[in-house]
């Protein structure tokens, strides 16, 4: 390999990283206007096939899980008052094929008086696998910062190889 | 055309594209700073020289319009009070020239007691476009989150070509 | 330089760029995951070895001074109580080996009905530089948004050369 092929194939491994992070940043921004504005298959569509969104209020299994989540009624009925799920940015571990993503949140509603109240904030673990198709969610995690070790350990750095 | 230069084409169109998302969102990051800190011309000079900014409050065309939004009564009050325009990270879709963002705000704004209160949260869609001096938008449209159509509909994954 | 030669070396050098506002991002996105799981070691660990962080309620110097501030009873406090240092997408402005971000954020703690309750909104400039293992934040200036002059002009577009 010549030395101009070595700094091509550098720039060609390095920009990948770098279209990586764009990439996932840009797929866990999409998360909040899919759930606030209601749509079930467009935010199940972030996770692969068999991906696992596990919060405190309950497990949701592949595409079908996560979309009947957003499509529950309990749910809708959030959207139906104004909900806004506010995200971090992301803080990005990258390996090869794999990326854990460590964000936070807040569920801000609108109540009677016309205003909003936070009523929840929350830690979230993301799991990324780089799929035939693009960068998915393989398992999200998240826990309500209610003081307890368990959403605190989910916002800790990811030990990865 | 070489291989070496088909594959240097190729690292600078994925570059311009990378560069194109960090600069797109480093444009729509800046908003919540000038706007809070006061400066009409500042947040006025984010738009394209026609830009409009269409929000359910009222219309403001040009960027004339968009800084005396900044500099009206109405907004200069809030900066007085202490006010916090805070931005979800973009979801940034991007084809070629022209890119749409999807983000979502709440306006926060010190109380009498000290703390603060959430006044709004708000779903924003950007259209944006390279000028000749870099991205710039060219109109944003923002609405309250208040259960109903119109904001949610601006949530949705823009249909682009 | 031939003209291949030249293309490489302009890639090599934008390209460098986005990787240092990536990084930069990133490190900014993890503080508040760091502080809200209450690991001062982490959240010292952005910064350089003699980091300065001044912000309204005190200042912090060198790594062991933001550490103590993160693991403080007054700190700790908070972290048991629930709480979400909620921070916005930062606008990154780069010259060469240093860099100025700005920011905004939220501190969200939990309250006695189970809710959250916005404590504070503040205005963050972060004077970052690129050190042998990374960007790391060599001084972050901070102040409660109330009105005042003072968070006003730090939430400004820095005077960079």
């Amino acid at each position: 390999m010549t030395d101009l092929e070595a700094r091509i194939a550098g720039l060609e491994i390095r920009l990948r990283r770098a279209e990586d992070q764009l990439e996932i940043v840009n797929l866990i921004a999409s998360y909040g206007p899919l759930v606030d504005s209601g749509d079930g298959d467009g935010a199940a569509s972030l996770w692969t096939e068999h991906g696992v969104y596990e919060v405190d209020t309950g497990t949701y299994e592949g595409r079908d899980g996560i979309s009947g989540m957003v499509e529950s009624g309990a749910h809708q009925k959030l959207v139906q008052r104004g909900c806004l799920h506010m995200t971090s940015p992301p803080s990005v571990h990258l390996v090869e094929d794999a990326a854990v993503a460590v964000t936070e949140s807040q569920l801000v509603v609108r109540n009677r008086e016309g205003g909003f109240d936070v009523l929840r904030a929350t830690a979230h673990r993301w799991e990324l696998v780089r799929a035939a198709d693009g960068w998915r969610v393989e398992r999200r995690t998240s826990r309500l910062l209610d003081g307890s070790g368990p959403p605190r350990k989910l916002l800790r750095p990811p030990n990865l190889p």
